[in-house]
């Protein structure tokens, strides 16, 4: 039965696109310290950050993963649910006035065994700023409810 | 030199704490929802959630996941950095009015091979509702600059 | 040339659409009042807007106005620019808890004369509560560039 | 009875004045657009917006639309209440850093004949930026209510 | 040379006033404490709140001071700057959902001595909420500039 | 009987401490004002200020004096209560991009005579900009629940 084995296009491995940007600015970066109770000095104090080896404050690695998933939102991929990370890697400080963007590619993307008619896809996630460097990798697993699946598997 | 080999108590296997808590509040999810960009219905759509299977609307993972952070966030820990997150899973949804917590666990710390002088340390954190069920699992990997580990190994 | 006299769908005059649903919390008219400075009683002293003829406090209506242009945001529509509004009209109240969504029909839709190579458009877009009652209404107005049709008059 | 057709002088056709100065920040743009979901990226991408026709990000129509209408507020003006809009235009951009205020002529002021005790009050309002030039045109209506008119006419 | 002598009705002693009012919502405290940096679980947790003598959550003592010196704002005093506070003392907590208004009495003004030119006035300023109990009371200093009265003094 | 009447080292006079910094942005300007009400031009309008003796924008009084208590915020301290300030004094402004800490000294400690079981702390707070110089004065009033003490002196 064809019809219910086809996953649509962006749950094939494979599919790769890359989002909009989003410039990261001074009030960003204070508001989640705030939301979030981390007022590291790097965050939140320019002169200590002045004489840090970053030469500057630097946004939170989970302000910019938050906003990286974000950018990955779609409303038409109804139906997936955020299941978890794995791998995620801070790799470089994002600065204010960088533009991230993110580039995702499906990695993976097999009917989840434990969980009867759903399909498990991993999108590899790659967190960039405005010069192509790589600030941040992440495994994103996400979960899809496959109704027609479902019914099959059950006959 | 047993001086130099013993990391402070916190970054030892073992060591164990649980954060202040953190009520969840409506405006929460909005402002989240702002910064990320994330404006999935289920997160902002009163009307659509109280249809959906959770029966009301429930805050992002990644809201969740930086306030567990934050939480965790201790200024006398001076000279760790964030290194990344391992096998991060969203077990729970979090709803309006939850409070959430932190129980973390130091579950490995070694000397970092391919990173001279630094100590990884990982933590597995547990962000619990206000009644002891987990909502996010995740493994923290925090890296420690350790100056006269450094020294002793080049010598 | 028919390639460049048929503007895409969502350019045709009669095209309608629904937008997702958007909750009014009292966090967002506490800010909005802040960002504009619009302080009135009837949205921050509880009190007093009980003793009004509301009973309870109001939006504002540039609160509510921005939200439904901002539910009708889509990204596949670039090159549209937002060029006014026609007949904004606040008809009812939406109360703390009320959700909005817009309902948008295409009523108009024609090449600009005075603006060589762009297009017209006028969305009727009518702001709902969760009782589908009408809260404000507004002809909204926007300009498509259109390349082809340019080089097309241009000869 | 001529002690009750007077209103008071700035509901009197000719009266005008100019608010105070509002000074746009990026943080402005930002939470306006997080608020509405209006996240296109010429609000919030510095380098697509650097790239585009105005070579910098823009603020929202809506966020200007909003502050201004904040900018008329006034306390003394108990008993008005904001009707609609006509012909709102949105003539040019503004920037992060540029201050607008608005200019105010009362250009209408009519009793209403369809709501008893009403009285209908035109602003022409136009926000400027801090070269005097006009950004956005509005007619706001406005109707105040007038009790001891509304008794002389029941009469 | 009376005419200089003879400060604003506002700034003779005896002239009182009372504030409009505003209520204190939870996402006034949220955004407060991660303004301030101020996350003591009395303002943030909700369960360690209703554990405490309290019973719920309190607002920040500077929150509900700022909001009653915002409230006491008003543009017609220009030419006045806050020189300081005495005596203020939080007499009683204020609840989220509270509503606050200021009563202020002139209680001293006279021209410094030590500064040439300026007024010295004393704001006493009551806090109150909707059951007209007195939650802070502070002693508020403003210096008017009064450049005739400068002109007088040099002579 | 030594042991109940010996406070914690942070409460006795002379004890002193420096917090960490906390760099002042637009937004949290802006933020202010809106939370507030205080939306003088001083703040909010950069064209007025820069004609003003300030020749820019400044922060409020009560946000510095905010962030001030927020920056002496210390969990440790669990059992203080702030009760009130003394003598507050705005010095210099504060300008977007400034740093402020806060030098704390103890300068009083004694037990309450008229609160049975309750100590009255004095910690003379000095708000610094980045370069030393002193913007804000207050002596800030705690009170410490200290159960031992009221325990011997009940008998």
């Amino acid at each position: 039965m064809s019809e219910i084995s086809e996953p649509p296009p962006h749950d094939m491995v494979g599919y790769t696109f890359v989002t909009r940007g989003r410039t990261i600015s001074e009030s960003d970066i204070i508001f989640h310290a705030g939301q979030t109770g981390d007022l590291y000095p790097l965050h939140l104090d320019a002169e200590e950050a002045k004489a840090s080896p970053f030469g500057q404050r630097i946004a939170h690695g989970t302000l910019i993963l938050s906003i990286a998933m974000g950018l990955k939102f779609d409303m038409s991929s109804t139906g997936r649910i955020s299941y978890g990370y794995d791998r995620v890697r801070f790799v470089k400080p994002v600065f204010i006035g960088d533009t991230v963007r993110a580039r995702v590619t499906v990695v993976q993307s097999e009917l989840e065994e434990r969980k009867l008619g759903y399909r498990r896809i991993v999108e590899r996630t790659e967190v960039l700023n405005q010069q192509d460097e790589l600030v941040i990798a992440v495994d994103h697993i996400l979960m899809r409810w496959e109704p027609n699946r479902a019914a099959a598997d059950r006959q």
